[in-house]
């Protein structure tokens, strides 16, 4: 993708922009029906993951959220999206600062831009590991897994965490200041440990035994491959105290061989290790 | 749709942000294929119309651009959006500052958010008209139309103005300071004027011999019915002598019984003055 003059951190999830003295963080995401969500997910459940996943970005960066504008495209029941929406926006306490309404002869498809404020300068890119870190996770992991699990399975066990995910955003404003790379975990604590050290150019071993997870522990290796639970990675000087719970999952170190070292064994690919956006 | 604190102006094609001394001007547009577009249309003016067409927002707040954030759903050639992509980009020297790729099992979907600096405040709105304002208008309208019938027609005409249209930026900018009302005409010079005339609470009395046109005498009817052109539209008092070519065409008086005067005759209907959006 190209970029001009002004563009920076593009390979992150956010891009920069300095302007009066502040410095705005924006993320847009896109979401496909048919690939993103199905057709039978309630719209309000679509609506509030479009808000979290940005909100998310925003929280990686330690920003304080200033506004969104929505790309929507009408669907199967437009009131149940907006119902979500509302939903969102309040509980992340962000306004809707305007958008576009199309119609279109396809699938759905939603757009969401989101705006921030840089709580901290410089903002923590995912390219900032240093070896020596330690590095942290905000929380377990899985819980999105066993609440897509138990909507798919019908077993009524609860799915909270996986329809309406929440975003760290007031964790993260808190470790920005401590952490010298921070990264929402999107896609897998593995996938996404590997794209720090790749970013940072160092190697991140992970003790997985110290992941905490919540899901039953015959499915540990899955929860550190499902992402959607929106927790933030962050890699910052060991014995660190932020004001909120954090827990140490592995250590960065001079790049080796690989980026990756889960439980002393290379990986040598991330394939196995998350969950692998298409093109 | 929904908004909550902080969001302003959302009747207009820009969201309003005030932060760190300067005042953001923020917009969003989408454009399905099939809807705003046609398979068969080269993906390089798709790119230039959609990047054109936020650009044409920014202007008429007399706004800097400082960068877009794409939504970009990948489509039957991707090499030529691209290209497109950054021809546009190039012209209207702005950055890519990030964005979404995402493929999907539907017609192509785009998003584009476009993000300027207000060069001038108050930031002119479609609903500051005055009664004694002069309506100008920065240029000729009907070049588009006559562009897409060339196209249509494969007549060898040019069609430049209905392929890559410009973005009246800096003429946007000189504007603003002398500007009550602003807006660009995207969907018709007589439409456009209804809605800054609903917008003000005014009536907006044209007079249809004094707008130029780009197009045979005998379409004139059509040229004023025709968007795409992405002229300014502003009202101000009578003799401004901004840097750049201005027409009046209209004037502006207290709200009579409809918003729109178009060569003495009331227009009570906004339905056959340009081109209605799809809900």
């Amino acid at each position: 993708m190209a970029t001009h003059a002004g563009a920076r951190n593009f390979d992150d999830d956010c891009a920069l922009l300095d302007i009066g003295g502040e410095t705005l963080v924006l993320t847009h995401d896109a979401m496909a029906e048919g690939v993103h969500y199905l057709p039978g997910q309630d719209p309000a459940n679509v609506a509030w993951k479009l808000v979290a996943c940005n909100m998310s970005d925003l929280a990686a960066k330690g920003a304080e959220p200033l506004g969104v504008l929505l790309g929507y495209m009408t669907g199967a029941n437009d009131a149940r999206f907006l119902a979500g929406l509302e939903e969102a926006l309040a509980a992340f306490h962000v306004p809707l600062l305007g958008g576009d309404t199309i119609s279109g002869p396809g699938p759905q498809v939603l757009g969401l831009t989101a705006i921030g404020r840089a709580t901290h300068r410089p903002v923590p890119a995912r390219s900032g590991a240093r070896p020596g870190d330690t590095l942290y996770l905000s929380g377990p992991v899985g819980a999105a897994m066993m609440g897509y699990e138990a909507l798919r399975d019908g077993s009524g066990a609860d799915s909270t965490a996986y329809r309406r995910p929440r975003a760290l955003l007031a964790e993260g404003q808190a470790f920005a200041p401590l952490a010298h790379a921070m990264m929402d975990v999107s896609d897998g604590l593995l996938l996404d440990s590997w794209r720090m050290a790749r970013a940072s150019g160092v190697t991140i071993a992970i003790d997985t035994a110290s992941v905490p997870i919540a899901a039953p522990e015959d499915r540990r290796a899955d929860a550190l491959r499902w992402g959607d639970d929106y927790q933030l990675l962050f890699a910052a000087p060991e014995g660190i105290a932020p004001p909120f719970p954090v827990h140490p999952v592995g250590r960065v170190l001079p790049r080796g061989k690989s980026p990756l070292v889960v439980d002393g064994v290379a990986a040598n690919d991330p394939a196995g290790l998350g969950y692998q956006h298409g093109s």
